[in-house]
């Protein structure tokens, strides 16, 4: 049998992490050896690679290859346990945490829960345009996208036909330009030959950004690189343009002051994300500060203000360092939970000056189809074939485990030669009971 | 632009195929080069290569890795042309299929949609004992039998925790026998680190069969190994016992004429099928003959009574071969397959007289967790590591794709390296929705 039979019972500093994200199983590796019961919850039994999901809904990777069970790498740490459940309250005064109806008490906390997609008020969005940020929403589009050129091919040419050919990819950050430029090598490349009475390369690929280039985060110069690309592969770049309505048939795009009606079944939303509800129900029990995304405004030590013990970190946290404001990205969530891993081991051993967090911006990347990327390393910015193959190595050592990193490797590998899409499925529900 | 722009105006043979199964894609790609126009009909948008689905119910393979895109086989085959949709009509004095609003005249038909599960009339056991026939059901058993696992965890020693702890698996055939072995695999060497509180070997893993030993249709010395096998693995054998009830908390097996309530969670049906509902639709439209499965019963020729020119193969015929039934295998169906291809082909040519299908029995085998198989191939019975390589080198040449192919045996050769089983996701709707 196994060490830790009743880990409640132990007297040792208990840690709970709420989110098993880059932030909370970085907080959770972090802590391995640690003289401390760390038990980590999750709605979901694994952690999944959120940045390689437009893969996954575009056909090239499956959700294994980019998903690992929180519990399969966390297994040889033997003081953290995995608990799968959704968080239902957080009792400040009480120091326990509620899942479903099981009380968890902590000495230190961490939320690490992440973000959701945001519609800025327009809820009704939500059905219209999925987004990317779970295994769900990933097949859900894979399944939209791919349904849309069967409808194609089976509509006479003319009529609804170029409506299921027209792609609109709303938002032009990272998530967005990758969605877009894979679009296109699924439509002008994989699925070349696959069918009789169509072309798929007619397919109008739109990508809608409301700043004057894609790619806002970085320099300018990339930007201009990236949609360069984008053109060359056909997709088409509304930049300074506004979605202003989302039907199931068609969306509305203001641009220059006109509003262009676009026909279209396949609407993918990348235009922004807000923290999770976890962030609110904080707030409500602290009495903290919150920005207009939701996300708690934390301290330079990443706890909430008047509670040393309560670390919120990552996608869900408004985080500073050096008076500046960290990125909503993988690199940020993962040095936040390490910081807040050694910020709680260092005050459980009496320390009370924790220093302050500090990000370090590793830079920036993002792919746009085959062979092609950009990335910026503090005064370096590359583009090309080399950002590519610099996207492709920090993808994979980045990658949390060695299997996945293996499989995908050769995934790509394969794929690469092929220019095939093997997880081309048009799964679920829908797809099994909606029958086309 | 492709070649076949209107493919209906062709005054080509004209064959439909209904279903993309071995049956269907096999007779699909045995005209390939033929001076005729044939469209196969579906309602996926792929092959499942469904003797593997057990491996995706139990995380060791995702669903793309058994999957193949059918416009992906075909690509390259230009006169065959991919329609995805379901078949709700067939005409067969006009000589047309329906598919949606879509009226698809035919020359010659072959139908080919396989089989469903059988639940002998009692519909309401398939909600908590689903079997392994699509993608969707694979995914929803990965599910089930995951979280019950996470819901022992949480549960306390005794009280819930054994019911959560107890699989049941009904029917002893290959697919039974695979999974019960697979499950095993899972709980005692997969997980066996991944728990905190509870020890996953200690997980009950009962195999029931009606018959007086399992898998009935193989030689009795391959049974009585397979159940050696099985019971040095901790599975209990149930032979001579019956499934009586299923309820979401409890099954009911008759057993030596006693009923016995067994408390479990988890339940997966692998104890038989029955054919598509195209199967009576055919038969009322024909006037021909049905089993009690519902096949039709086809003529040596593989056609129906009266109707030269519409062939039933593969799991949803009953096909007999010199006055012996056909097993319903993949064999079976890809043979007939072949068979009625070619004799459309005969007959179009002016030939009356095509033969009578004969199977040739390749041989059966099943597989009983890691390195050890039953496999018999006429006289031959293989039993052991052998065997298993028998069935390991079988099931990767007939993978239908060769990205699949290499893809499996990859991760095959990981998955026996680590005994990892890395598609352990717990995904679905009901996963995002009713969180635990």
């Amino acid at each position: 049998m196994h060490s830790e039979e009743t880990p409640h019972m132990s007297s040792r500093h208990k840690i709970v992490i709420i989110g098993g994200g880059f932030g909370g199983l970085t907080a959770a590796q972090t802590l391995r050896g640690a003289d401390v019961d760390v038990t980590l919850v999750d709605r979901r039994n694994f952690h999944l690679f959120q940045p390689l999901l437009y893969q996954v809904a575009t056909g090239a990777l499956s959700p294994a290859n980019i998903a690992a069970p929180l519990r399969s790498v966390l297994k040889h740490q033997s003081n953290c346990r995995v608990l799968l459940g959704e968080v239902t309250g957080i009792d400040v005064a009480g120091k326990s945490v509620l899942v479903r109806d099981e009380q968890l008490p902590f000495d230190s906390l961490i939320v690490a829960a992440g973000a959701v997609n945001n519609y800025f008020g327009n809820a009704k969005w939500e059905q219209h345009a999925p987004g990317l940020k779970s295994v769900e929403e990933a097949t859900e589009i894979r399944r939209r996208v791919l349904t849309a050129f069967e409808e194609a091919e089976r509509s006479a040419a003319g009529g609804h036909r170029q409506r299921y050919l027209t792609f609109v990819v709303v938002g032009g950050g990272p998530t967005g330009v990758e969605m877009a430029g894979a679009i296109s090598e699924l439509a002008r490349h994989t699925m070349r030959h696959d069918f009789r009475s169509l072309d798929p390369s007619t397919a109008r690929i739109i990508l809608v950004e409301g700043n004057n280039r894609v790619l806002p985060p970085f320099a300018e110069k990339s930007s201009s690189r990236a949609e360069e690309v984008l053109k060359r592969m056909g997709v088409e770049v509304w930049t300074s343009s506004k979605a202003k309505d989302i039907q199931a048939d068609h969306v509305q795009v203001e641009r220059g002051g006109t509003v262009h009606r676009i026909e279209t079944a396949t609407v993918v939303w990348a235009a922004g994300v807000k923290a999770s509800t976890l962030g609110k129900m904080l707030a409500d029990a602290t009495g903290s500060p919150i920005d207009r995304a939701g996300r708690p405004i934390v301290q330079p030590d990443l706890t909430i203000p008047g509670h040393p013990n309560i670390y919120v970190i990552g996608d869900m946290a408004a985080m500073t360092s050096n008076g500046k404001p960290v990125p909503g990205v993988a690199q940020g969530a993962i040095q936040a939970g390490k910081f807040a891993a050694k910020a709680i081991l260092k005050r459980a051993g009496g320390r009370t000056d924790v220093g302050s967090f500090s990000f370090w911006d590793k830079g920036s990347m993002a792919t746009i189809g085959r062979n092609s990327a950009v990335a910026e390393v503090g005064w370096l910015k590359l583009s090309g074939f080399v950002a590519w193959l610099a996207w492709l190595f920090v993808h994979i050592v980045y990658l949390i485990n060695f299997s996945n990193r293996v499989m995908v490797l050769f995934q790509w590998f394969w794929n690469y030669l092929t220019r095939n899409r093997s997880a081309r499925l048009i799964t679920g529900e829908r797809a099994a009971h909606e029958r086309p």
